[in-house]
């Protein structure tokens, strides 16, 4: 079974929802609707609606709800992606020119800000605050998540652990709450909203992992930039990390890091991280979380919408782009 | 009856807001509590909370409901200067360096984000939709004024309307729905919560006149800048405008506008708008608004707030810094 697969299955609802997201950054200010469009024209995998309307079937399934909470959450990621394109001073993103790039920063931080406001619009009907709890306290998390990850720019000290405090700030928590605002809007029980979040938050933390190991392994082509990008802007990830601490040419890889010249060496860098058993160890890393995710899902009612939660686990886990 | 009386009254509950919002910003993130703290330590009139706990006595009192919404619309305010300062390019406000001064443009952004997030978090337990559509539907709007002000700038082919609908959506919406929700947040009844808003929505606008009036009249020390600072900056408002169409030296103004050396001529520009019926004008305007709000106040039932609220009007409309 293949993402395409399940997508093709979803279509119709899939489709509904990017007429919602169309629907809810269309504005009469011109600019703004051009950025916003933009970036909604450059498509992604919405991954965060799938989760949101197959985590809603383990509760009362209610897609007029559901369509809203999973629209707010990619307007959400859309929200972040823009601000981070600041952030990264990122010209292209998905092969097409970032709204800063497009635009300029000033737009850019106004646009995320206007695509956050109008996520927030759209679950203002819900009543349950629960729902709001978690989808403010995720963005308080976020954004502490992007200041550590500005400090954590070129700092080769920094530990296994920081490296997953950030990935998990920076992705899997906004899995994890589409999940469980999944579940909430579906007025699922406790329990179930729990092990919602549980399969969100493993499946994410092994997205970021494995999108961690393709920016080494990946061709320029299918990455849409040279492999070694996070590495080259400072962004030190699990497979350099593991290199620099367990390969074999752990000791090269040490002096060069610590050299003056680390921007000349970036070549050769990355490719030590990419023929090193960083990769490896990054692989079996993402399968742990793999399996954690898969744990969660069997205490799950064996609906239909398990499996298909199963499917797209096995897939984050194999996935070459 | 002076600002300084009021608040003096209130002096109490402004100290347990300053408490509620000096909590939401905390965080065990080094950097991010540095620069809210900083923000926060920087002060400010506080008047938006002092606009919603007022109005939260025409319907049922609850302090402790309305310090939470109280402290999120300053929070909301805080993260929209940090934004805009980003976008001025401005290295002080109110006389202390400003955050992306005192770090960079990306902390900024992701501080703004971070007391956005926060503020968000204070209002989450709220059931009242409305609550939250108010507050969602006014944030969406000001960045729509924001992404104006960027196009507006140095544009001196704008009409009167179109700084009308900026400094509502940059200052006046936030200072009417500050008032409407104190209403709605202690379950006044609709006809009270509309009158509210048509309340804070024209003081809000006079407000913003006379700040536009202050930034050419007041001197360098009251304004903590030098004096036709908006103007230098591109930033064309109402006194400025006037001058332009109806001054004495409008053809002088007009040609210098269309100069090449726009920079070099500021201070003569400046100087002109200083002197010109365009501040007498704007006065007015001002004046215009005050009464409206009035005209609305006066439609609320005659408590002790209400009397509090137009002698906040009458200083909104009389203050010279």
């Amino acid at each position: 079974m293949k993402l395409v697969d399940i997508y093709y299955r979803m279509k119709k609802d899939i489709n509904e929802i990017e007429k919602e997201l169309s629907r809810a950054i269309t504005t009469d200010q011109g600019i703004l609707n051009q950025s916003a469009n933009h970036l909604l024209k450059a498509g992604g995998k919405r991954i965060r609606p799938v989760f949101v309307l197959l985590s809603g079937h383990f509760g009362e399934y209610d897609f007029d709800k559901l369509k809203k909470v999973a629209a707010a959450l990619e307007l959400i990621h859309m929200a972040t992606l823009v601000h981070d394109d600041v952030i990264d001073d990122a010209d292209k993103r998905r092969g097409k020119l970032t709204v800063k790039a497009q635009w300029d920063n000033k737009i850019a931080m106004y646009t995320g800000d206007y695509i956050f406001a109008e996520a927030l619009m759209l679950i203002t009907e819900f009543e349950n605050p629960e729902i709001h709890q978690t989808l403010s306290n995720a963005i308080v998390r976020m954004c502490e998540g992007e200041i550590e990850q500005i400090k954590d720019f070129n700092n080769w000290n920094q530990s296994l652990k920081q490296y997953l405090r950030r990935i998990k700030r920076k992705t899997a928590l906004l899995i994890a709450i589409s999940c469980k605002l999944g579940g909430l809007a579906s007025n699922a029980d406790l329990k179930t909203v729990r092990r919602l979040y549980q399969y969100g938050y493993n499946v994410g933390m092994a997205f970021q992992i494995v999108d961690d190991i393709l920016d080494f392994t990946g061709t320029t082509e299918q990455l849409g930039k040279p492999a070694g990008s996070d590495l080259r802007q400072g962004n030190i990830t699990i497979p350099a990390l593991y290199a620099l601490h367990y390969s074999n040419d752990k000791e090269k890889l040490q002096r060069m890091v610590k050299s003056d010249h680390l921007q000349e060496q970036m070549d050769e860098m990355v490719d030590i991280v990419r023929k090193s058993e960083g990769i490896d160890y990054s692989k079996e890393l993402a399968q742990t979380y793999i399996q954690k995710a898969k744990k969660a899902l069997m205490e799950l009612p064996n609906i239909k919408e398990r499996k298909t939660l199963l499917e797209i686990s096995d897939f984050i886990a194999d996935r070459t782009y």
